[in-house]
């Protein structure tokens, strides 16, 4: 599999607000021909560390793409840079002058003199258009790798890239079929996962596997290049049937799908209706549902009760419970879902009520501490949790950890 | 001036879906004190390219600092890679396996057994606590460098960084004096935002602007640099105060707070409460209400009333609005804002109901068409708006327009 570096070049990327997103696009369209990115870099205007950093990567790598630093200011040295690294010297083409000079008459206006520097160009390099701006790219063959010069505009390079460069690329990486897919994982650890799972993966050679947390989930990235798309789709398949066997009813997406995806499709499978009462996470369950496009097919109601009056006056809550057991309970838990369901006639009803913290802990009920109710038309239950993390993410743990709670009472509803 | 290099190492940053966002909250740490980053290397858990890394970029830079790939799995390397690249070895710590192990325990889990690897550190570094996860960093300084490893997760390098590395890396940048300030600003444009406050901020030359669109709102980032604290404090106020005259009631917050952040302080302010009637925003204005520490003083409860007969039944919405206006109009706005004060007995209620999209848009009412209702003990009143933008943007809009018609009625509440 050849390999890839992206070089952004420019003084405003390295700034507190500005992030390089043409190398996402590019990633994207160099995996698509199997080709992997090993590495990225972001350099300022910086003559000596540009020139360093396209020496190293032309050394690793077997394609080298920058993007930035060829307008005409001094300011831009990439093109001069790039020819130093490469050890060729830059060649002044009359005719891109011509051409520049032309362009600058359509405007309306002369070109400046500063706009010839954009006629020279490395030695050897092919020269690749630019419709959209007056900075040329250039690609350089040479002992068997790719120099691969853009300019930096999204709307200059990413037309440049697709004509001039990906058939050239494709062609080098010959007929590779690469797939990815991710599963997630609810109710385990990152370690937890891999314990249970390297022998697995690790019997699947040609399979790469990475296993990344993500504030409440584990997520298996599964990567495959094959001999054939139905080849490279075959060998996902298998491996994520024998994960999926494996971890049983942890898995909850097999294709990446998130959470609330995921109950949107069981109660659309099931025809079956949802509300949902919360404390704790303010509506953020109500948001996640809702983030699904159609979601009103099954989701109709929901009630942030954050008051004991209003879980009462809303809800129903008797107020003896929570006298009794407190508003963080087992008991007010399950009031809360039954009142909902009953509220919303809804086929279920899920709900929250715990301590996110900072302030609001004791002995007994520390910042963390979570009860999950579940309502059907059968019976009320509930579940207990001790979350770690800050309000925020014991808030988002929250809300996972009911959606997962009502998924696998989802999984026992007969259809 | 101190120059630094940020390393992020994972594989999942070289994917088109990831993007380093650690490296720009570090970069204004850095600049803050003086430091300037002049590279940015985003790098896979590939052990031959992360030692070549660090290595470079401790000849380039005083200050080498790496973020994630300190997990307990075998592709996490940053500990031992950079050891290697320092030419130290790791060297066990007894306590930290018994600090993780308790740390398991307090979740109701036993450690898995290869968690133990999070407790090797490269010798002669000190060790960074981690309050909010399992792996701790490392600093080591060595021939007047600085190597920091810091864990991935935003959440627990954050506060890390600032507790243990920021004071250090001060101490050395030296007596240098900056200061950064955010304006938050809503209901005006990017470009409306720079004509109008641009003959300021030129006006003064040693204070840095830049101005940017984030999803809803306009920051406007200023940066002095002075001769002492108080000198580079005097310079920010002073453009700040200027820049808040030019934009009246347009700039909600002075230093960088949240909109949420701004109503509660408000509302605790005036000593009143709040409760809030979601439709299209699915409990995203609850959600973002209770975000902020305390939020239980002023709001009490929220409805999202997603179908029509919770409209009706829940907040008391007639029926016949519905049917002569549609669920999403002037009228069911207001409706939902009255009936929801009346039921939670608050001082101020405020509703949203809008098509989000994809589907569900007409000629007369396209997607982005979304009302915002507000009631008090005096009167009851709706605007209307057409937002741009996905599914995921309308509802984001809706919520910060339905927070700022709030914010604009408390400013004329007498307090």
């Amino acid at each position: 599999m050849l390999s890839a570096e992206i070089i952004a070049v420019g003084s405003e990327l390295l700034t507190p607000e500005k992030t390089d997103t043409n190398s996402l696009w590019l990633t994207g369209k160099l995996n698509e021909i199997g080709v992997e990115v090993k590495l990225k870099t972001i350099v300022g205007d910086d003559e000596a560390r540009l020139e360093e950093t396209i020496k190293d990567a032309l050394k690793r790598s077997d394609i080298v793409i920058s993007t930035g630093g060829l307008g005409p200011t001094e300011d831009d040295v990439t093109r001069q840079v790039s020819a130093r690294a490469v050890g060729r010297s830059l060649v002044f083409h009359e005719h891109l002058v011509d051409e520049l000079r032309a362009r600058f008459r359509r405007w309306g206006r002369e070109m400046p003199e500063i706009n010839k520097r954009q006629a020279y160009v490395i030695e050897g390099a092919e020269i690749l258009p630019n419709p959209n701006g007056s900075a040329v790219g250039m690609l350089l063959e040479a002992a068997d790798k790719f120099l691969v010069v853009l300019p930096g505009p999204p709307r200059e390079l990413k037309p440049m890239f697709e004509r001039y460069v990906l058939p050239k690329l494709k062609a080098k990486a010959g007929e590779i079929f690469v797939k990815r897919r991710v599963l997630k994982v609810s109710g385990m650890g990152e370690s937890a996962v891999d314990e249970a799972i390297a022998p697995i993966y690790k019997s699947f050679g040609s399979v790469q596997t990475s296993i990344l947390f993500n504030k409440s989930e584990v997520e298996v990235h599964l990567f495959a290049q094959g001999d054939s798309d139905a080849d490279a789709g075959a060998m996902l398949d298998d491996v994520a049937g024998k994960i999926a066997e494996k971890l049983g009813t942890a898995v909850f997406a097999l294709n990446g799908e998130s959470m609330e995806e995921i109950i949107g499709k069981m109660l659309t499978d099931l025809g079956q209706t949802l509300s949902v009462a919360e404390s704790c996470t303010g509506g953020l369950i109500g948001m996640r549902l809702t983030d699904v496009p159609g979601s009103s097919a099954y989701f109709t109601e929901g009630a942030v009760t954050y008051s004991n009056e209003a879980k009462m006056r809303s809800l129903g809550v008797p107020k003896e419970i929570i006298e009794e057991h407190g508003a963080v309970s087992a008991e007010t838990s399950e009031a809360m879902a039954s009142g909902m369901r009953r509220l919303a006639a809804t086929d279920h009803a899920v709900s929250v009520t715990g301590i996110a913290g900072p302030d609001g802990g004791s002995d007994e009920k520390p910042v963390g501490t979570v009860f999950i109710g579940y309502a059907d038309k059968h019976s009320t239950r509930s579940m207990k949790m001790t979350l770690p993390g800050d309000r925020y993410l014991i808030r988002w743990r929250s809300s996972q950890a009911a959606l997962d709670y009502l998924r696998r009472q989802l999984l026992k509803t007969p259809q």
